[in-house]
């Protein structure tokens, strides 16, 4: 399997290029998350990789070159990068409203159904945006792959949910995946989208052979979707496929825990000024970006609660570690504010700072923090999977109990080794940070032994291997001319 | 069948008591909505009815009544109602958290799963005093049907969740039904209650023969929840039956239209002022209580937007007729509040007076309005049936055009003869209204005499027949000793 095969797509592009303050260009590595995990795939696999230009800077190295250019995104060999030129509007409705307000929201329920959502002129135009973003990437990778013989479409996260259905119209043979990251909603949830939208978009991942989440609520939820709206459809929810145009589609959870190469180069020191506030006292973690599915103030409220009833836990603390995130998304900020009166009222109820909120854009930090918990909290609303989950049983020095949101793709991998809590549930999760402060340090042992052993299972070379044999390619990863 | 084999029970009564100015006790029936329905049910069949006592006139009169007593609903032979006294804590609970604040949301969608829902002790011990008040409702049944060899128990609304496994132990080989009159959410939803309340409320349910709703959308959702949940019970979605202990639970769509006897009694007439205001503009009119599921404002959103669009409609107006309904939660305040500045802005934008808020509880106003429309625009968020569009078609005089909400249960009765709409889509709807108000005559007069001739199929008697017969009761409704 080679790059000249295989055609990867994805919004984020590994690096997004600046100048720095002398005027020369610089690549910056995507910080965490989808675009990072997209780049090892794409280094162990060695691909073409289409995606868009960010900035002004990604523009005018495109224009620079215009067939690509090699890009070095690990210690593995380069990919190919081809950066992607939208019209910007249509760039800038994709990203601020298509995804970024709608599908966002849709996805991670997060919608009252009352103040919201509505939509409007706008909504509408955005979508007819978006039609032209798909068409784009389409036509891009059409051109990329169109002296290839047998090219292989991978093609990356819920912004590429229309492509399929265009790749499948031109190469009809060409054997394509879509991986969804985020989780997929009920029926009744992904209907609240406009007509056009919430139709057009179904039909456009249904050209792929095989769409992928992270977990099979989501297969189930999207098998549902479909069902509900495209009658047409025969969906087999026991088999998990459905027949569509005379095709069979396949829909596959893939789960993925970690990326070795990617947990070997991170540090993980605590600054000194948080390491003598961190002492020897016992500590809860909580990890997560400025997003308002991560939930950091109900885990505040929860630990709040578990050392009101529990005197004997007084000496724990609890750290919040989020990484800014798109705080230009007015919820990311409210929600950052509202973290952070939360914080403040806790220290008012517990003593001064035994909470603290650190809110810094520095993985290693993260990574740190991670290292240095008794407790991992992580209790997100909804997650298409929660990586830290899996980054923080291997990261951690101290066999730390893990507590998890039932509502991650990750609680289905990890049911059997983490305690998993009810997110909305206050009561619940002050139950667990009480068992799990007051856990022996064999039974903690014994735990996060249990739990590295599945852990490990879930690296990203057998995540990309199941992605290739989900289309009948057999080649290993790694295995490049 | 009669009335000492028949034994129903519902939250509400038919009538409430209240002392007037001379301290006389005076019965009041119930406003509008499921208690009407219910009591219609009632008196078809002749039954012994247990319901709370409300009022502290209600608790008077109960005490005066420890046997119960017989009451004249409507114009057929009165029922036997027996008052239920709960302990203030625990009706107070049932009434403002359990079921207001908690399961009302939940089934309509109602969480932005950000901001709310957080349940915190206070949420467990009101779910520990609805346990008390189930056991109460269950115990009064049986003590009420103690002597009757063969009781049949019909089990109304979904404060009576928890009912049926009470009666299932004491009295196993008794028919019960239980008809839940709200939605039923996704199983993805339904996770979000705390799992004493989300799977205690499950296994109550599943103590009946028979769970009925108004849709199979909310059937289907409600097997998916306890496929999700229950994982002992064995779920078959094409037969819509589920195992459970050993039996067959059954659950079944029957859609309920309107009340012949209830329609009768319903006067219609406009007051002077508002008949003056109405003159012969074309008038669109939604109808619905201060509830944020009604969603009157998008209503507005939508007419603004046709009208702006259509300089062509200008002389439309648009009549909101809310009832005043529990405005001490804060929601419906709030909505109520959001309707008047939504009017205030179309006023501004469109002219002044040409869209009017009537907030009044008058029952005989609302009809009037109905009978008065050209347009019937029904945008409800959710609904668990939505009787005004069946009661609108029959009682309007003006071949009304009905614009429905496909999220209603009566979108699935009403598919074929009315215009669904998605409720979040302004444009959408606007468009709908702009059609409807170019429909000629001819169009509308043969659209509604189609609507009418479906409707009809939709009475209370045979929604009653069809409660018993799924009990394998084969007796005619009115057939009483």
């Amino acid at each position: 399997m080679s790059r000249e095969r295989i055609f990867l797509a994805s919004k984020r592009a590994p690096v997004t290029y600046h100048r720095d303050v002398s005027g020369t260009l610089t690549a910056e590595l995507a910080p965490g998350g989808t675009a990072n995990v997209v780049a090892d795939l794409a280094s162990q696999l060695g691909v073409s990789w289409i995606a868009c230009a960010m900035t002004d800077e990604d523009r005018h190295v495109a224009s620079q070159h215009p067939r690509g250019m090699e890009v070095k995104v690990s210690a593995a060999a380069p990919v190919h990068l081809h950066l992607l030129q939208h019209e910007p509007a249509v760039f800038e409705d994709m990203q601020e409203i298509i995804t970024a307000d709608l599908l966002w929201a849709s996805n991670n329920y997060l919608w009252d159904g009352w103040t919201k959502p509505t939509f409007d002129a706008r909504s509408h135009r955005a979508w007819k945006n978006f039609e032209t973003f798909t068409a784009t990437f389409a036509t891009t990778l059409l051109e990329r792959s169109k002296s290839c013989p047998n090219p292989v479409y991978l093609l990356h996260d819920y912004q590429m949910c229309g492509v399929p259905q265009h790749l499948r119209a031109q190469r009809p043979e060409a054997p394509q995946l879509l991986f969804v990251h985020i989780p997929w909603p009920s029926a009744d949830y992904w209907r609240m989208l406009p007509r056009p939208m919430r139709e057009g978009l179904l039909r456009g991942m249904l050209g792929a052979d095989v769409i992928a989440f992270f977990a099979t609520r989501w297969v189930r939820n999207f098998l549902a979707c479909v069902e509900d709206l495209l009658p047409e459809a025969r969906v087999d929810f026991s088999s998990a496929t459905l027949r569509w145009e005379g095709r069979t589609v396949r829909v596959e959870a893939m789960a993925l825990g970690y990326s070795p190469s990617a947990l070997d180069i991170r540090e993980g020191e605590v600054s000194p000024e948080l390491a003598s506030w961190i002492g020897d006292h016992p500590l809860v973690v909580h990890s997560g970006r400025t997003d308002p599915i991560k939930n950091a103030e109900r885990a505040v409220l929860a630990f709040t609660a578990a050392l009101q009833e529990d005197p004997g836990l007084r000496r724990a603390r609890l750290l919040v570690k989020m990484n800014p995130n798109r705080l230009s998304v007015e919820a990311n900020q409210q929600y950052r504010d509202r973290v952070g009166r939360a914080v403040e009222a806790a220290n008012q109820d517990l003593g001064s700072d035994t909470v603290r909120l650190v809110c810094t854009n520095s993985v290693n930090g993260t990574f740190a923090a991670l290292r240095r918990a008794d407790v991992l909290l992580l209790n997100s609303t909804v997650d298409g999977q929660n990586l830290t989950a899996f980054e923080g049983t291997l990261f951690n020095q101290r066999d730390a109990v893990l507590i998890l949101s039932e509502r991650c793709g990750a609680a289905e991998a990890l049911a059997s080794v983490s305690r998993l809590v009810n997110p909305f549930d206050i009561v619940e999760q002050a139950q667990a940070l009480r068992e799990a402060l007051h856990a022996t340090p064999a039974e903690r042992a014994e735990a996060a032994r249990r739990r590295r052993e599945v852990v490990l299972k879930y690296d990203l070379p057998t995540w990309v291997r199941q992605q290739l044999s989900s289309l009948g390619l057999g080649t290993a990863p790694g295995e490049r001319r």
